[in-house]
């Protein structure tokens, strides 16, 4: 297969190429906003039409990606908020909007979301709502994407490579290994499954 | 207590202030985009700020209201996707976000959905995101207000006064009368629970 991973040179998408580079089975496309062997900006629809008309048609394409906005309720504003709505939920759904386009019969696009979905902290509203946003729209994508494409979501814990980083929001909180969160991109793409969210590590 | 409803001219509006005013119990304060006491633009947030000055001081704000876009997948573009998530979504949390500085201790909001955010439907995927996402900031938030101050959401079905308007995307399903729906408003405005979503009809 053909697959093009969005973010590949992040703490997910950097196992997750890894991962499904292994054994030469696939040609992995690595997309990054400034490195890799394709640029994009999720968050711009003319960058993310551009990025496809170059790479072509392929066979899943996988998103790594987005930012979120962190801080208490008491001091969010609306236009905080709107940072994670425009870049992790939007510029993700804007992959798959755009992408469904240039996948082949039988692809399948897996989008990351991760435990806050499920599981508040502190100063994390924004991403249980984008997370669960993302979450949502893939569920009800999946039953109307047409040639037999597929559409799944990973939803990691914090991951051991980056507890360094943000670790102290996720007191208690147990962590995996990227390469283990990997795995789940893998059953999503090499799978038959639509609709699901695999969590990965709780 | 003084409770402010927005949107409280529409299908679901109309009846939540009719069941909340019932027996002067309550003050009510009806707001919608052109109608009622007051008008505002959940949109704006220079617009949700005025109509907080001019209220003053609340015990309770609900709101009724958030346009959604639908549409088939095959055909939506990034564009359409950001209406329901600058309406719906970030209109309401909009809401929550500035009116929380103008409840009193031990004030409420209490949010729309649907039952779209578990049952996708045909050109519903917006939809399903977008409540599944304004479900996800009301679970995060509910922990984080401060001055018992609480958050929930109802989730109707779709209501038997819309049925002539859209109940062709709804083959199927059960719809219950608006008054029903309304009652689960005073349960989320009168009760001691947050973070909850209350179905109603399904
Ligand atoms: N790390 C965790 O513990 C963890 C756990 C659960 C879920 N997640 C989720 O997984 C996703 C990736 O997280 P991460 O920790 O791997 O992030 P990261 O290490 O910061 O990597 C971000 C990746 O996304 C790319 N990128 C950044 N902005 C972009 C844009 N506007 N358009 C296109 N690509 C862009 C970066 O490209 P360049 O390097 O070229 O700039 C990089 O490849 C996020 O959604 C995060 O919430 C992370
Ligand atoms: N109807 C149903 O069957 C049903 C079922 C489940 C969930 N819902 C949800 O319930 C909510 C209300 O639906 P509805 O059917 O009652 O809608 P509706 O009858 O169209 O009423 C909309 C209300 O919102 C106000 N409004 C519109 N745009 C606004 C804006 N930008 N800022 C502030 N107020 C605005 C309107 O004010 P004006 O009248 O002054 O213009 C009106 O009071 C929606 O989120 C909908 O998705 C509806």
């Amino acid at each position: 297969m053909k697959i093009v991973v969005i973010g590949a040179s992040g703490t997910v998408g950097r196992a997750v190429a890894d991962e499904l580079g292994r054994g030469d089975t696939h040609e992995i496309v690595r997309v990054g906003r400034t490195r890799g062997d394709y640029q994009v900006d999720i968050t711009d629809t003319d960058s993310v039409s551009a990025l496809f008309e170059k790479i072509g048609r392929v066979d899943a394409i996988v998103s790594a990606t987005g930012s979120l906005f962190f801080g208490p309720v008491s001091k969010m504003t609306a236009a905080d908020f709107n940072v994670g709505l425009q870049d992790k939920l939007l510029g993700q759904i804007r992959l798959a909007l755009v992408g469904q386009h240039y996948l082949n019969d039988g692809g399948s696009i897996t989008l990351t979301t991760g435990i806050l979905a499920d599981e508040p902290i502190a100063q994390g509203a924004n991403a249980t709502a984008v997370n669960a946003g993302i979450e949502g729209f893939v569920r009800a994508a999946a039953f109307e994407l047409e040639r037999g494409i597929r559409i799944n979501v990973v939803s990691p814990t914090v991951l051991t490579e980056s507890l360094d980083v943000f670790g102290s929001f996720f007191a208690g909180f147990e962590s995996v290994p990227a390469a283990r969160a990997a795995m789940a991109y893998r059953r999503s793409v090499e799978g038959i499954q639509s609709g699901r969210v695999y969590r990965v590590g709780y």
